[in-house]
């Protein structure tokens, strides 16, 4: 027979303790989190008859995520990134708060701080010239009754064509990939970039070793990421999934929506100032209104190289 | 009102999805633990209306509280840790298999391999004389019924007077207060050591950012970890907290426990080869029989120098 403790007064008070419930300092809310945690981990360890061993591989589990800065990848993997986006769709819907181009997760590999441009940017470094095929991506930020919006700014980043982000991938130079552009008039950008390969897990990771031991993959679309803001407008978080890529509806991270997909078109007409074949991508995006100036921001999610502004 | 979706058919399809029910191959035991972390964290992030930013700052802890290799810490002053010896003691009770010393907790500091020798020790590499209170430690390993052990294994390991630990002390000695004794014909073992200082977690680190939210301190009082474990007995993992220490009942990491108080003697009479003021500290154990081998051996914990023996 199972053998549990975790209901009874004594292990309660115990969590209640442990959580600083018997303390006048520190953070209320925190020690809510932290009893609830602590009541939820218990029940989770007695019911499923979670052995010493399997208790402390979590806990060295941990260690190691963390050591590699990986937590943000394994909540992208485990779909919970993908769960809170869905969770604020049903708040919104209740708010009312509706239209617009859906939010998709954010991902573990933003850089705060990109180049700034108006209407235009060249996003690469010219480095992979010869092996990338040259991507011309353009669009339009709209509100969501179809007026553009001036002075927007488009923020975003995608990955080489060994799908490897600057920063993270030293090999690259500073901000390779990832620039912010100030839509013009028109409420248009417009950027010269690289066809991006699809990310995938580091395979000697924990991420992936935790992937492995599910049976899933570790693998992603080709995609751009974007975070999209104007003033008196609602911050948008999202991505353009690639069209025709493997994983684009067998993302390990879930961030492929419906609305989210890009159509790649591969063209080689000499109609653009480059050699030979390459690739048009169109994408327009449209944004709600900011309920209140704090939906203005994206979320103060820690970050590489936060910036002040 | 809040708005909850992960009860919903959808919700629950995605996250067997997310743990890997859809693949033929992977871990069925892991695929159903991460099963239950998912649907359980999403009903937290639900019932206590977890913020985006609250949500990325606990993401971000994981990383920083993995980069400094603190999960297991932070599960011993959570009161996690010793909830399982809780849990395991009150298995043992509907087992029948009662009596011996109590365990406590293991802490995260032991390092494997330590010098091992036949009934005595001297612990410390004399770095702190003059500073230090030479200890003499010892007492005898019995079975239950109050026979001696002889040729027991006594694994102990203890803080300087600093109250840190060599290996994780970078400037300690390599396996400074750390040795292996094996008990001689009487089961008695003994060492001649200095009294350690309670150990208080890094100011600096991520478990007392989070002891700090909670309104708690991070210290615990003076003690002596032990392994002891004999052939055909089951092994025991545990510790001696020094009485009259300020946090001997009021220890961040709960592992003081009736029957694990050793009471400090503080002698100045030249009946030891030390010169002014020693400590004794006397104290014995009772090992159970090992109901089965896998018994007689300590968790499989990934561990400081994981030995192969």
């Amino acid at each position: 027979m199972t053998v549990k403790i975790s209901h009874t007064d004594g292990i309660q008070s115990f969590f209640k303790e442990a959580a600083g419930f018997g303390s006048d300092n520190g953070s209320p809310r925190l020690k809510s989190i932290i009893l609830r945690v602590l009541q939820d981990s218990a029940k989770i360890i007695e019911d499923l008859e979670i052995t010493e061993d399997e208790f402390w591989k979590s806990v060295d589990y941990l260690n190691r995520l963390g050591g590699r800065s990986e937590a943000g990848l394994l909540v992208a993997g485990l779909g919970i990134e993908h769960f809170i986006d869905l969770l604020q769709d049903a708040k919104d819907e209740q708010a009312g708060q509706v239209g617009g181009t859906p939010r998709t997760i954010e991902g573990p590999l933003y850089v705060a701080g990109a180049p700034l441009s108006a209407g235009h940017a060249r996003m690469d470094d010219g480095s992979e010239e010869g092996v990338a095929t040259v991507m011309f991506l353009e669009g339009q930020v709209f509100d969501t009754q179809g007026k553009p919006l001036a002075g927007a700014t488009v923020d975003l980043w995608h990955a080489n064509t060994k799908g490897t982000y600057s920063f993270f991938d030293q090999s690259q130079s500073e901000y390779n990939l990832r620039r912010r552009i100030i839509t013009d008039a028109e409420g248009r950008y417009r950027a010269r970039s690289i066809v991006p390969s699809g990310y995938g897990c580091d395979p000697q990771g924990p991420t992936q070793e935790c992937l492995d031991l599910l049976g899933r993959h570790g693998q992603r679309p080709a995609h751009v990421h974007f975070f999209i803001s104007a003033p008196g407008h609602r911050h948008l978080t999202t991505q353009i999934n690639l069209s025709g890529e493997k994983y684009l509806w067998d993302d390990f991270a879930y961030a492929t929506r419906e609305g989210l997909v890009g159509e790649v078109q591969f063209r080689d007409d000499g109609a653009r100032d480059v050699t030979g074949r390459y690739a048009e991508l169109a994408f327009d995006f449209q944004l709600q209104q900011a309920a209140a100036p704090a939906a203005e921001l994206r979320s103060h999610r820690p970050r590489a190289l936060q910036e002040s502004c």
